[in-house]
């Protein structure tokens, strides 16, 4: 089962938006057994999509389309695909009575531009669009599907997951496809495939591929499978991930979508206890992260980020001497910010970062990328230096990812 | 002069990564004056990619082709196109001493799989890749260009900017082309567009066009004209924005590529003066956004993100009465956690956010996205209501970049 994406919109090829659509469907209709043929971006040109629309047919049983729907567009892909499809177009009162919901809830009433809206290609079938006021259209000719969808992420995302995605594993049969996401974090893509390399060797024998999804600080493992029997796919996932828990134990966080600072947040909830932090070098990273969990105000009390040694001292607490002697990137320094922030906030747990972000500040002894992180918590306080590298950008993502981690590590051992 | 781009990949297909790379070909390209009619991604599959070879070649004068280049695909790509031109590799010793030299750099022999790199097509043109070792390799048939680059955005970048562009400059005859953007925060696509409705007709006579570019709190506008005389363009632009800038004198931040944290930590700098931070709804991504600035620790000595009543009392000094009578979002206590931060950090500025980020925590009173901002400084306090949205990320995305502007009006002033 072989598809072709097609988005249309000028602001693609201009470069004026990123088509993060086209990524998202790809992986969902993967996900779903559906293989992606190719993607194709055209202009709102009716010919322009007449032509991509005609050469998709001619290479993928499935098509689908994103953008031109709209009154700023005209609606030129509703225009192209009712020339398409020779057919003409038709009034639905069941859109117009969405339509007519939808602006009656922010207090408006339907213009006739929007009326418009609900005029459908007689020969579709019409697709709810939850969260906006342009219909998907579903088309069939030939024994080949084109389905139309909104351009705006948030509408195209919803109409996929609760409409087109059921509606294509009714209509045909999709192999039973498994996927498993590992996360991990503190060991680099080249290190952790050695360290995997004979358990990596083992997937083919049971038929399970293996991709490593890299960023800042964490190397993502996707396990995929398909067959004809789901649960054997998953019994055969479910196993080799076992296996994999117990070659590199440490370094696994979480599993498919989780974050850091979700559970962190999780752990901490459950533990009714709080946090605070004391950021130099990340900057105020973690504190944004951990903030940007609903509900974090139920655990995270506050922080300081402590840019300079005076605040350093008269904010956490960090004694002149030891800044002094040591310097503010040392584990000294780190572990009085630690302290000072559990003790200054009155928390259970404290996180504390100081390092070299560069690009300067660097010296011999102390290179651009050395940074110290300290987690204070019931049990005392536990300490690590890092070497990270010369970009400014990732070595703030990194402290925090990293940070995260060793806070989750300490919570669990607690 | 019309151009197609393609990008080769199966990780573009299966949705592993997002292809950013054509965004931003599309939009360097079409600054050039060279309109992009296609952006078509195909999977690392040599009969696949002589399709799309051959069919952008019917559409387009100008094919630049990215991906499928380096040892982990095979150099899927080079062979293709050796096949596709009927031509043969050659041995290209620049080429090798250039990898040499890379990988000397970093204390590495160069292996045989990175030697093959040297390898290119007797008919290509080669293309110096400055930040990698795969070649960049320009063709010509037919009076059409075929141009071939690396995949790796930071290769692919630094190989359009130093060597395609100035070629393609040369070669063809382009358009000159003048764009110029304007940056505006704190008002609203349609009311702007509202407000500059008489202006914005007045640009057809001269030929400009204008794009709105919204992102969350700040609207872009680009202005662009194309024509055979730079300097006439140019002069017809700039007359514009002097208009503009009597228009909307109170939105208007910056130009181009400008940053809000910049800017203020430019205007920091020129005064020798220093800024402290009193976040709590904005949850530290005021203190990131500013430190993600190299060279901030000269003025930004640090910030206290106060996520609980107690850390506004203990850290900040806002008294227990204004919390009692006021609340934690209110005029009162958002202008004494700043005059705590400026106090505490003993400096000159400091901004303080307070506000319901959302998606608990609204009441009648205050709903959610219900945010005060104060900025005190050397001649005094300003502070400033807002009503944002229901959506967390974009409440504090919004409160940050609100925030970062109303220091810079208040730096501009004193």
């Amino acid at each position: 089962m072989l598809a072709e994406i097609i988005t249309i919109g000028d602001e693609i090829l201009i470069g004026q938006i990123v088509d993060t659509n086209s990524a998202w469907m790809g992986e969902q209709l993967n996900l779903a057994g559906i293989k992606v043929h190719q993607i194709t971006s055209v202009s709102d040109n009716a010919e322009h999509i007449i032509k991509a629309l005609d050469e998709a047919k001619s290479r993928v049983d499935l098509i689908l389309i994103t953008g031109g729907l709209g009154p700023t567009k005209d609606d030129i892909t509703k225009h192209t695909l009712v020339k398409y499809f020779n057919t003409s177009l038709r009034f639905d009162e069941d859109v117009f009575q969405h339509v007519k919901n939808l602006f009656a809830r922010f207090g408006r009433e339907v213009t006739d531009i929007n009326k418009k809206q609900a005029e459908v290609p007689e020969t579709c079938t019409v697709i709810h669009n939850a969260n906006g006021t342009a219909p998907g259209m579903w088309f069939e000719q030939d024994e080949k599907v084109f389905i139309s969808m909104p351009g705006v992420p948030y509408e195209m995302k919803r109409m996929m997951l609760s409409e087109i995605l059921p509606r294509l594993k009714q209509k045909f049969s999709l192999p039973a496809i498994v996927h498993r996401t590992i996360l991990t974090q503190g060991v680099g893509e080249s290190f952790l495939s050695e360290m995997i390399a004979d358990w990596e060797n083992s997937l083919a024998e049971k038929n399970i591929k293996l991709a490593y999804l890299p960023s800042p600080g964490m190397v993502r493992l996707r396990l995929s499978s398909s067959g004809k029997d789901e649960p054997i796919l998953r019994k055969n996932i479910d196993e080799k991930i076992t296996e994999l828990e117990k070659i590199i134990p440490q370094y696994i966080y979480g599993y498919e979508k989780d974050k850091l600072e979700e559970i962190a947040g999780k752990l901490l909830k459950e533990k009714k206890q709080t946090l605070a932090l004391a950021e130099s070098c990340s900057g105020g990273l973690i504190a944004h992260l951990i903030t940007s969990v609903p509900g974090s105000s139920a655990y995270f009390m506050g922080g300081v980020v402590s840019y300079s040694n005076e605040s350093k001292t008269n904010q956490l607490g960090v004694k002149k001497e030891t800044l002094e002697k040591h310097g503010a990137v040392s584990e000294e320094t780190v572990t009085e910010m630690a302290l000072g922030a559990k003790d200054k906030f009155n928390t259970n747990w404290a996180v504390a970062t100081s390092g070299i972000a560069g690009p300067d500040g660097g010296s011999d002894e102390k290179p651009v990328g050395t940074v110290w992180i300290a987690i204070a918590g019931p049990n005392g306080i536990k300490t690590k230096k890092f070497q990270l590298g010369g970009n400014r950008e990732r070595n703030i993502a990194v402290t925090a990812i990293t940070a995260l981690n060793m806070l989750r590590k300490e919570l669990l051992k607690a």
